[in-house]
């Protein structure tokens, strides 16, 4: 049915309506607990089982030294008493428990030091006597990266936390690694610039976590790579020596790019305790609209064409699909954000330094997404409250996915095109294998939403109960799918412990090598965040 | 003086009407013969001296096997004798000779393989027998990079030349590294993409060359660094190994980003043969605005108020002083763009996807800075024709400075507030050297040019006849003015033969030591590309 511009442009204003939802925050959102990956339980464990316990595979290694007493006096020594937990369950548990209650460590000793050089002096003893150290920044990593499996000692860096500088001719910043991102995106808005990251955690996580662990994010579309924005770090290796290359050039061709090798490295080969990075300019302007469209090819029209048209000004594309929205409305009372449903929906943000101009480029966009009826209807926020609205859904599927009795997550990327194709074959394959589709069934559905623009699939299986077929129907199955379609079977969250074993899906033998190779070379007595990131065979 | 907004907005109309300039062509300003840094000669030598001779410090490494006949027979197993060139010195000139003629190498063998198989076996015999091998792109750097000193052989990419894929809903390409930039520039017009790197060797140089040289150029400022952009590499190692990191992927947090150390590596750790990189929209609109300005100050304001006024749309910031422009007005006919001289220039440009949006954008910044009397005065290019004009002062600056008897060249990058302060600087020494001021000195004048936004400054030191005090008052003082400022000895140029031995000026100890690391790991027998790239001692 060909419908009218006039018609389509009342549609839109008709849908930009004030519409009432629960604002879910997004620190609320991710503070909701979930279930992710290999690792399955339920969210409603009380005490969490220790990860050398839980998960099978994890042999302490005895060529760790066991923390004695003399250890701990001469790290008093290093950082001082009170930068330091020991022996103190209850103080331990923040540092040896992660923010879903799935991964728990046995670590008796926490260290904060408050210098580069305190870091160097710890690293330096630890690697001397083979201790085992896990460097920690906001503890909010979803793959149990930065919480000990055995008794190593937890490094955090949360007393390092200053900024260093800002250049606001060059929009330059550097910053010591335990700042908490949306700390420094709050002082950059001050000076009318912004983090070039954005993600659910931001009021915890720091921003030497998010270099570790290259955190990709919401914005990633527009802003691109910590690979491309960060313009120096400093790092101490295992030995203590500190690699200074704090540099805030964006231009420097002396050498090799070394410190691209610390970025989303997970704490493996050195401790990254500061950060110098290029930020942007803040938006004078942002509009978020919602389409309902009928297919994924639909989507893929939506995005190729807002490339084209949005271009400069497109900072977000994000998808869902229907079952993902029927999941977030069983556990919301929000008002629909427009009258009919559609099998999927894409949420486009832009940002920009002039609103009129965004403003045409947006509607001009949406109308001819309607009159070439790839949208079949569309909302554009009117302001603040709207627009909160909006990302409020595409925020809201994890907390709403949680009160499920369990929830399989995986993070993966693939060639765009293949998105969808992922998720019909996982529904698919669950029916085949007995565990989706009827009455009775474990599955209750398998949902699909992410960043869409970066082929990014968030892909969530949620059950009614735990069924032991269903975790041995999804893996290595999915892993095997991704692999074939050259994806990546951790797009963003990374390996820890939760995917190190799986790594050979995604990257090849060689690879695989010479990355053991650089541990070894850099990490010799392998002290760093031990049993994790590399396969352990 | 306060001047109204309307004579203001009359004086950019009038400076926009037509000038007519001699307009050179990116190329034929690129061929042009210059000099560069440390090495000196002058520009009219009919017979390039070879490196080896004409600069101290280099000695053949006795390691490296000398070739047989044998060796060339079973290259010719490999390639086959038509992708082979020896001992013809007339077809082996061009592969021997950089494109300044300022190096000169010593190689009797070409090759020139033509799938990655071929860059495999070839690399694994020469590991085998030691024979050394320097990797050849479009042969088009600045530093002898891709140039042998001695008897090294030349392994030409020039052969693996084929688009592999373009997925043009990501706009993700993959590519052979022999691919001309400029060709997969034009390739990609077509579908309404671009390269995210444009440099004005972009008719020769290949796309590997630009990736193993981590080209900057022209658009870093937008479209951000290869560090960002480039998502997969193929790289040939050393010992003949594929290293697969073709991914097409945004997102992929699985392991060490290897392929990052291969960028900027000069061809010293492994050959890249293949590229996956993400290019952006081709933009609908181009603008471009030529400023007066009284001080760098005023440069420093105009840039600063760019980044928040033409924000997602600026794509070119560039500066010269009026010492540049006297230089490029003494060897061109070409009509002034301006009625009056100021002692610096800006050239702005813009791309969008509205041209209606980018010139209200860019007109409201150029009357702001006019208002605010932060520009004295103002052109805007009217169509495509004055674009190239406007463009083609700041391009002419190198076939200018090449007419001169010698010119010294530096590529150097600092904290933005400081370019100035350094060309100012480098001129009162030189005075006090007693080599510049005075009618008879050698020294013409010092210029400055460049990518200010991005802190990248080229300083040309221009003489009327070779003194030798001349390049011992630049060097090392000028390194040590610019270590001072954490900046670097070379910005986008690279290391090559002419800054290897000067590299600790911009990198500590810690950081070379752990690169010379990386090289003895990766290339154990230190065959790939010898005498380059890291100091000697």
């Amino acid at each position: 049915m060909l419908r009218t511009t006039t018609r389509h442009l009342a549609a839109l204003r008709h849908v930009a309506q004030p519409v009432v939802m629960r604002q879910a925050s997004r620190a609320s959102v991710y503070k909701s607990v979930t279930l992710l990956s290999r690792p399955y339980a339920t969210s409603n464990n009380k005490v969490v089982p220790l990860t050398a316990e839980k998960y099978p595979g994890f042999t302490r290694n005895d060529q760790f030294k066991k923390l004695t007493e003399k250890d701990v006096d001469h790290f008093k020594g290093i950082v001082g008493e009170s930068a330091l937990i020991y022996n103190n369950e209850d103080d331990l548990a923040a540092f040896n428990t992660d923010w879903m209650n799935k991964y728990r460590g046995q670590s008796q000793l926490v260290l904060k030091p408050k210098t580069t050089q305190q870091v160097a002096d710890i690293l330096k003893y630890c690697n001397d006597q083979r201790i085992a150290v896990v460097p920690q920044g906001g503890n909010t990593g979803l793959v149990g990266g930065s919480i000990p499996v055995f008794d190593e000692v937890v490094l955090s860096l949360q007393s390092m936390n200053s900024i260093r500088s800002f250049d606001d001719v060059s929009g330059i910043l550097t910053a010591d690694a335990g700042c908490i991102l949306e700390g420094l995106d709050n002082w950059l808005n001050e000076k009318g610039y912004m983090m070039p990251l954005d993600l659910g955690a931001k009021g915890s996580c720091h921003i030497g976590g998010n270099l570790a662990t290259n955190a990709g994010g919401l914005r990633l579309l527009r802003y691109g790579s910590l690979h491309g924005t960060v313009l120096g770090l400093e790092v101490v290796l295992p030995d203590g020596s500190i690699l200074d290359s704090m540099s805030t050039l964006r231009k420097d061709n002396t050498g090799y790019d070394l410190k691209q090798l610390f970025i989303g490295s997970e704490g493996t080969i050195g401790v990254i305790t500061g950060v110098s990075i290029l930020t942007p300019r803040r938006p004078k302007a942002v509009n978020v609209a919602l389409l309902g469209l009928n297919s994924y090819d639909d989507v893929q029209k939506a995005f190729k064409q807002s490339r084209s048209e949005l271009s400069e000004i497109l900072s977000a594309f994000e998808f869902w699909d229907n079952n993902a929205l029927q999941i977030y409305k069983k556990h919301s009372d929000a008002k629909p954000l427009m009258e009919s449903e559609y099998p999927f929906y894409v949420l486009i943000e832009t940002s920009g330094s002039n609103k009129d101009h965004d403003d045409e480029k947006l509607t001009s966009y949406l109308e001819n997404m309607m009159v070439d009826e790839v949208a079949q209807d569309g909302v554009v926020a009117q302001d603040e409250t709207q627009i909160k609205n909006i990302w409020s859904v595409r925020e809201g599927f994890t907390e709403a996915l949680g009160k499920e009795a369990a929830v399989y997550k995986y993070d993966i990327s693939m060639p765009v095109p293949k998105i969808n194709e992922c998720l019909e074959d996982m529904r698919q394959h669950l029916k085949d294998g007995g565990v989706f589709g009827q009455p009775d069934s474990p599955i209750i559905d398998v949902v699909g939403y992410g960043h869409v623009g970066d082929g990014n699939l968030h892909l969530n299986i949620a059950a009614n109960r735990i069924d032991k077929r269903v975790p041995e129907l999804i893996e290595p199955y999915l892993f095997e799918w991704v692999a074939k379609q050259n994806g990546s079977i951790s797009a963003e969250h990374g390996l820890g412990v939760a995917k190190n074993q799986f790594l050979s899906y995604s990257k090849p033998e060689g690879m695989i090598k010479m990355m053991k190779t650089i541990k070894d070379l850099l990490d010799p007595n392998a002290i760093l965040n031990p049993y994790k990131y590399l396969p352990s065979k």
